[in-house]
């Protein structure tokens, strides 16, 4: 909370805010009235009457959230203030809340895509370029045999594709049980609704509702920790070979009030900063997965939502910061030559261009 | 982020707002001069001075978040703002956040004990007046041998009392060790202005500064997790109580949107939602203490402000529902006699009084 | 530590025993030679040489252990051990250990999918024969709608496909640098090795080494974290239905020694536990990966190794116990029916059933 | 699992062996036979038949394991294998396992002490023969004004202080709560089995028994994390110095078969890799209290036992590595005054003897 503008960019504060969460379950309701009206379970004009009540301006957002407390969890508050009688047919407060967090998580992946991109780019650059670049590696925070910049770079792209391939992959499903837990309340066409929503919402169709089987949140999560670490683990270097007494980059943006002289690895911190909140953000949604109980979980379920809000925003702040990170940091190859000591690079060198080459070969797909 | 009123009191929320640590940076700046006036380090004036520019409405919020990102950390921007030359006077950043981090945390432990206080005094009563109401034991999720209500209550209060005791026990100590680390920037005064400090906050003054050294938040950390998982017992115990085959308790103002008759246990599932959400948070803190290089991190001081925000947060909110939740929930003790099968419970009840009175003598002093 | 053989069989005790390892690393050291004279890099001599270096009743494992201490890890030891000038050629200890862990992994995985399909297959059997058992439906530990046995265990068994999904399609990589970190240390022939060293082991090849970028533990850790948290999802809810006052299954041989009439949950008890160790084992391996510096990490890769055991070995406790848990429970459709109260089970019963024969036509494939 | 004769040294080991607990299990059961005697609730001979059954060659530890299987818990083998009628008489299995792990766990830490004592010692003799060596700040990974190695050394001994002093008030109680839970299976005498009990332990009387009140092993496991913390800092403050680039101090035994002019910090290695583990075992014993149903739970108990004996043999592992790493490290000053560069420390030397001065006054008492 205090000063998050540090860590989060303004775009994806915005998608993970308690507006984006409104609009993201307006998105849902209507669309399961399109979907219902298709399958013919409600009129064609009932979907226009819930379309209507799904404008995001007519909801406020404060007394709502203040009104969602005696429910513990805000679509009811969002039906009491629905005109149509059609609004929220059949379903239940958990259809809306977690598909939403699928639309949230949506658009936050979205973002998080585009500076993973970035970054991608700016390793595959930096190991294109750092091909012949020698440096000294280090094992267990000792010098040992030179590698390269392009291979340590390369190391970088490679966890970052992988994380990134992860979030791709990841299944984003609807949900939909509807008021009995059996999709019952939309008698004959349960099946057709599920499909029609996810449809209407690009979303996957799941194979069951998962009210209480929580994988999609824990899978997320797990993806979102894995790639907010892969680019900690490229901070942490960064931060490394900026050291004063190794010098081999400089890194930041920070000045410090009290020396003026100094140079603060602001993006770094920034992307550690977060990536260690992602860590704990995305462990409960991982630990989660045992606590559910039977058909919706007294708890469990309700913890979710900030936490998944913080892994979204938090990998992105360490995606935007990583990005930027990457693009202003400046190389210092003959330090990094110095530092090698006495040891003849030449054969290391060759051996690591092998490697780079396999990294961007992969890049290049 | 999504919907927080749900879980956290306004009062709390504020409390550990940006509004908030602004207010607390602000007044730390403040009593830094005023410490070092009366130290004779910087006239008098000079601390009405800076008193002026510690003003709240001076700053624009929003707009100092945003300058913030550059540097890392909302002080420098904060400096920049301030009219006085002798504000911030020979401190460093993490001197403010840190102090001011122990503020938010004083007051929103005050909050805390109070509905602790609520909570233990419920808890008490609830112990005496069922000091004689046999129940059924329930061991590995089976009926066990008859106990009493009122032991079970008393095992809820002693460990509230536990948590209260380390909560009030706690050292928030300031922070103080200056531009260059060592309080030379405050030369011969150093050690007088760490004392002038803490007795102008209300805070202890710590041996030494503790930068790099993450015993108070850790320690902070793992009271309040241990206190969210005390008031999380309690609330599990409700809601498996409340099933509605066992019936022993009525809990809760939920009201489902789709099911008229049935009363949900908003009250225990915001606790339980609360208490994992600390303990996540507090987990952080806690793993920090490894973390934290040299004289200042690179990340893992930064990843500290939202996850002790939060641990702060749903600590009360866990402690708020759970006053609220025992306050407002019905006991059913026939229900509770039927449970009990064939059972005597005599020889029970009479060995229970026993406990209870020693729970009940502790509370009382 | 303490009497862990109530919660891992003694299979999977063997799988992540240091002998397991000690084994595992010799495969390593010994299919390595054999990898390096296929592509010409040593004599075929050497690998039998090597390989007779690798058997392990040559080695003394607690021997080996108390060496290692000075190292900080097993491997000097092995290669003072060895007679071979060969043996380790041009390796680095990393090399071996991961690669060691992989087959550690690959061992105990396939212990884990035994018990899997197991618990998979019973699964699918309840949601078939319970396609029509009606059941109280549970939101928020209320009774709410009629659902179905049969959907209940479908929701279970589509939660186990998912995880067994996940395991199956898991990358367990060699890891192969060499004692300089490019492979230079096999000249010319790195990548080649690389690539027979993984078709040697039947594991894959990696794009790169993956000293520092530990995408393999971190993923394979939440795989199982997430395993172990849809298992212990199941003993969750029978923990659930199988109390005194729900009764709607009996579950679990455990004997009470004070109460001989009690039958305890045992088996659903050790799954809950399991599921618990995974996830703490499991948050180490993930939130290790932004903690890996430079080319090789110290202290975060050697933290790894007792956790990747822990967190296997408990997946698999909780499988071996849930599949367990689940052919011994015995159902209770009649009290099934009378926890309904008076709702009509139908429409939910055929609504159900549309969803149970989605789960079960994904189980066939 | 895996070679941990690396991490945690023989005593430590033996300490948190499964024959230690099955020592501090008998100790418990003989013990509550004496308290029984003693209060007149048994025979005086019968504490001597039970005192014969304590004896720890009577039992077979891989027996009791594997027959522990089907009780969850290996109370129950103990009582079967017993030959006097009066072992385990009115008491619960958790009553012998809690108490038991309490023993457990101050034999632990008393070793850690032992550790922990002697890296205090060595931190103050640092902090003084350092007070006015002066070396380079470092914040957020960057040089900035001098401070001394004394003032560094005299922040780990405050932290190392604390954290002793909170495992030192650490209450460890005794479990008693009869096969009844309220006391009632030893009539008329629950309380003063209780009190006499502990005194026969040595143990803290607790107010109430704590089943399912779990303050006692999160509080411990906190403790052990924070403690467990303050020595990895040191030890990353340590690897920080050491690498080849700084070198300001020398640490390791470590050498690298790859590289034979290598030295690796082996022991801080250690120290770090201990660290992580014990935060992460720490964490299920603080998450495990709001997840303890009624009288005893069903799962989260089970769960406790080996991160609680990991928790206390890694911080026992951290504790002696630190000392080896403290004891054997090599210290430049020569070096850290190179890597000052131009800044003057004078001033800095002065203020900072001020606060190692009192450091070293709250380590002398």
């Amino acid at each position: 909370m205090p000063f998050d503008e540090i860590f989060v960019a303004d775009a994806m504060r915005e998608a993970v805010s308690d507006q984006a969460w409104l609009e993201a379950m307006l998105a849902t309701e209507a669309a399961l009235a399109r979907a219902q009206a298709r399958v013919g379970l409600i009129p064609a004009e009932a979907a226009h009457e819930v379309a209507e009540d799904c404008r995001a301006e007519r909801h406020d957002l404060a007394a709502l959230a203040h009104e969602a407390r005696s429910a513990g969890n805000p679509v009811p508050a969002l039906v009491a203030a629905a005109r149509s009688d059609w609004f929220h047919e059949g379903a239940t407060s958990q259809d809306i809340v977690d598909t939403a967090a699928m639309l949230v998580a949506r658009r936050a992946l979205q973002l998080i895509r585009v500076d993973l991109d970035g970054v991608a780019a700016t390793c595959a650059r930096l190991a294109e370029e750092h091909r012949e670049t020698p440096m000294a590696g280090r094992t267990l925070m000792q010098r040992a045999e030179p590698t390269t910049f392009g291979l340590k770079a390369a190391g970088w792209l490679v966890a970052v594709l992988d994380a990134r391939d992860w979030l791709l992959a990841l299944r984003l499903p609807v949900q939909l049980r509807g008021a009995s837990g059996t999709l019952a309340s939309m008698p004959g066409h349960g099946p057709a609704v599920l499909a029609e929503l996810a449809r209407e919402l690009d979303l996957e169709e799941p194979v069951l509702p998962w009210h209480a089987n929580r994988m999609p949140p824990a899978t997320l999560g797990a993806a979102l920790a894995v790639t907010a670490g892969a680019l900690g683990k490229i901070a942490l270097d960064i931060e490394l070979l900026a050291q004063t007494e190794v010098g081999e980059v400089t890194s930041g943006s920070g000045e410090s009030s009290s020396m003026p002289y100094k140079r603060n690895p602001v993006e770094a911190i920034r992307v550690r900063a977060c990536a260690r909140r992602v860590h704990v953000a995305a462990g409960l949604l991982i630990g989660g997965v045992p606590e559910h109980e039977h058909e919706r979980a007294a708890g469990a379920w309700h913890a979710e939502w900030t936490p998944l809000s913080e892994a979204l925003a938090c990998t992105g702040g360490a995606a935007t910061a990583a990005r930027e990170m990457l693009e202003g940091m400046q190389m210092h190859s003959e330090r990094m030559r110095e530092n090698l000591g006495d040891s003849d690079p030449a054969p290391h060198v060759a051996a690591a261009a092998l490697l780079v080459d396999r990294a961007l070969g992969r890049y290049r797909g």
